[in-house]
């Protein structure tokens, strides 16, 4: 019996241990990669092929191609007009393609279709750099006049959208940063991205594209603004040091700067990476699929998936969690569209200011770096997927700057013209 | 052996649900009230009476001589000067009371002393309301006649500062509320004060006081505006139906409505408060006093008990949950200050254009209204004692909402003067 009572604390310890680790732990657990790699044939970019030995992930991928509303209040995968939506955004990107267009784009299996519908400017074949498999290669064997040649010189090139080589090792299936950008973004941030760990690869492979940019004038390398570091001050200060600006408003003449789609930056301070979650975490949740249980590669809201997505670590309900997300969307869309406001506002008071030949052009001047810095707050948080969830403070806290700076530059507009008076 | 196998099972099954319920629960354990109550002397009121009784609960109380700045970084339990501290608030509160003395009162043991040293107007008893336990007999006793009493004869009355008796019934022990403000409150929001659960009732007694309320003018009866909701727009109707204002800031002839530390308001809505957890839970940990384990009745920042305050739910070092405090408190400041600035130079317009005796009357009011909107919300922000962490959120959003305001309240006095010329 001795042995026994020794056999049932052994055990007893063993399983409460388990259960502490299974209750306390809040990092998803992460299974490591498939057990058995199967080496992809080299260059392979079609994922079909890829498919052929990952039929799994690859049927999880196919279903990318539905594209719906889903449980989103204010986002989702399908498209939508976003000017129709919200017609402020055509004063607030007046003179700019994003003014005329700004269609929602669908996800990853329409990236090549949703660029070359959308009537905005293609610059270079710059835009192509985020729309799929084939760029990698394209840029590696081009050199630098990747960027410089035509949007359509590279069109039939350009077969297989978003997909596996974007982000896979055909050999090890290890994730692998494809994109110069992230690159050299990682290293004017200071970090090495050889050394990345793997939770900060389940990252990094969706900041390859999930980013803001700019196209460097004159070499039309796509840049990411990062050397001050994340935050959208920062970012803006590599811009106003640069002297960067994608467009001159036409009737304001303010050099505009566009913030795009700055999920990496906005979610890198939030708590949630904070406790070392990655994107694929909650978007690429691990899911029964076939016979295996794999990361899902259907990317969207979490929002419908939240028992695989959120409930990991989150032990409320669903409709709770639900009610915590929609609750912080609801704050920060609600002061986006003050910031909206304010700064629509201060466009009028400047083409007022613009139009009047008298007014004091020191002061006017002031007055659209006030505006341009406004919109690129606003922006960050606008043009950034997930209306403020990513990160609610800090999305709140930029717009609350983006307001102040918006009516800022109609008083200082204002004082421009006054000035003369 | 099957008899063990079967054995061995159960106890492993019992074993990992005690790991899992540990683990999981991200409600703190609330120990049922002491197994023995002790009957305190009916009309008991000092403190130390009831120590004699409960000599672990008064040990701790007792601590609440010892304030200091703690692990705060904005606020603490030490007194200070918030007028040296910030010079804008003398501009904001022009012409009231809380522009001339706005000192930090401190905790609970100093509530007499406090009240008696500041040298703000004391309108009538109603003052007391909050100060100590003699105030519910004090109320039974006269009546509607208490509120009108001037503060001064009722001085000799109160010598014991806030303490057991205000928020515990001497016979049972149990959380009792004592000051009819509260009940009429949460009649106005459609709850029964009698049926609060005895989580809502670690809330409530906080409640009694920690709360905004006004002096109905004529009654002086001390009113919790909350007939609409605890939203501070929800508040600011309320007070706005009743025409009700504090003060006329003299130089803008703004009828301005003062908010008092709405930390019940402020933290009703919050995360912490959807998934249950009560004042108590993090201000009154559980702690080693004595022999027993009590909760603590040093009342102060749960950043000086983070291990019993937040590590009861949240499993992360000490270091990380502080910086995630001070996070969120960081960006809430910075967006405070600019709410200030934003309101500071609408009322150097107003001033202006109350001075000018071509403004457009109509425009000047509406720009008043604005004015005073504007500051009741960046005051539910700034004289809620947690800069904003006890809801970071909803203090963001409501910030955002001043400094829109402030910025309107600017133009449209400047329209009001602009208009006649």
């Amino acid at each position: 019996m001795k042995k026994n009572s020794w056999l049932f604390g052994g055990l007893a310890v063993l399983i409460l241990g388990l259960g502490l680790i299974i209750g306390y732990g809040f990092k998803p657990s992460v299974p490591a990669t498939s057990a058995v790699v199967k080496s992809i044939p080299n260059g392979a970019l079609d994922p079909a092929v890829w498919g052929k030995y990952y039929p799994d992930q690859y049927a999880s991928y196919l279903t990318n191609s539905e594209m719906t509303q889903g449980n989103s209040k204010y986002g989702g995968s399908a498209k939508f007009d976003r000017l129709e939506r919200d017609p402020m955004l055509k004063i607030l990107f007046g003179g700019y393609g994003f003014g005329i267009d700004y269609t929602k784009p669908r996800g990853h299996s329409f990236s090549i279709e949703d660029v070359l519908e959308t009537t905005r400017k293609k610059p270079s074949a710059s835009c192509w750099t985020c729309k799929g498999p084939q760029v990698p290669g394209l840029i590696a064997e081009m050199g630098d006049s990747y960027y410089t040649a035509s949007f359509d010189s590279l069109k039939d090139k350009m077969t297989y959208s978003i997909s596996c080589a974007d982000c896979h090792d055909p050999e090890t299936m290890a994730l692998t940063i494809t994109r110069p950008a992230l690159i050299d973004g990682l290293k004017a941030l200071g970090k090495d991205p050889e050394s990345l760990t793997r939770q900060e690869m389940r990252s990094a492979v969706c900041g390859q594209c999930h980013v803001s940019y700019y196209f460097e004038p004159e070499t039309n390398k796509v840049v990411f603004p990062w050397e001050n570091g994340l935050k959208v001050e920062q970012m803006l200060k590599h811009e106003n040091d640069e002297k960067f600006s994608d467009w001159i408003m036409p009737n304001t003449k303010t050099p505009m700067a566009k913030i795009r789609h700055p999920e990496y930056e906005m979610f890198s301070s939030s708590v949630h990476a904070a406790n070392g979650v990655s994107c694929a975490d909650c978007h690429m949740p691990y899911v029964k699929e076939g016979q295996s249980k794999i990361s899902s590669h259907h990317w969207e809201s979490p929002l419908n998936s939240i028992s695989q997505s959120c409930q990991t670590c989150h032990k409320q309900s669903e409709e709770f969690l639900k009610d915590q997300v929609v609750d912080r969307q609801d704050k920060v869309f609600a002061t986006q569209m003050l910031a909206e406001k304010a700064i629509v506002s201060a466009i009028e008071v400047l083409t007022k200011a613009t139009n009047d030949p008298k007014a004091d052009q020191k002061l006017l001047d002031e007055a659209r770096q006030l505006h341009r810095d406004a919109n690129y707050r606003w922006d960050f948080v606008a043009s950034e997927n997930s209306t403020g969830f990513h990160n609610p403070t800090e999305a709140l806290r930029v717009l609350g700057e983006a307001i102040d700076l918006g009516h800022q530059a109609a008083q200082k507009a204002t004082q421009a013209m006054n000035a003369v008076q």
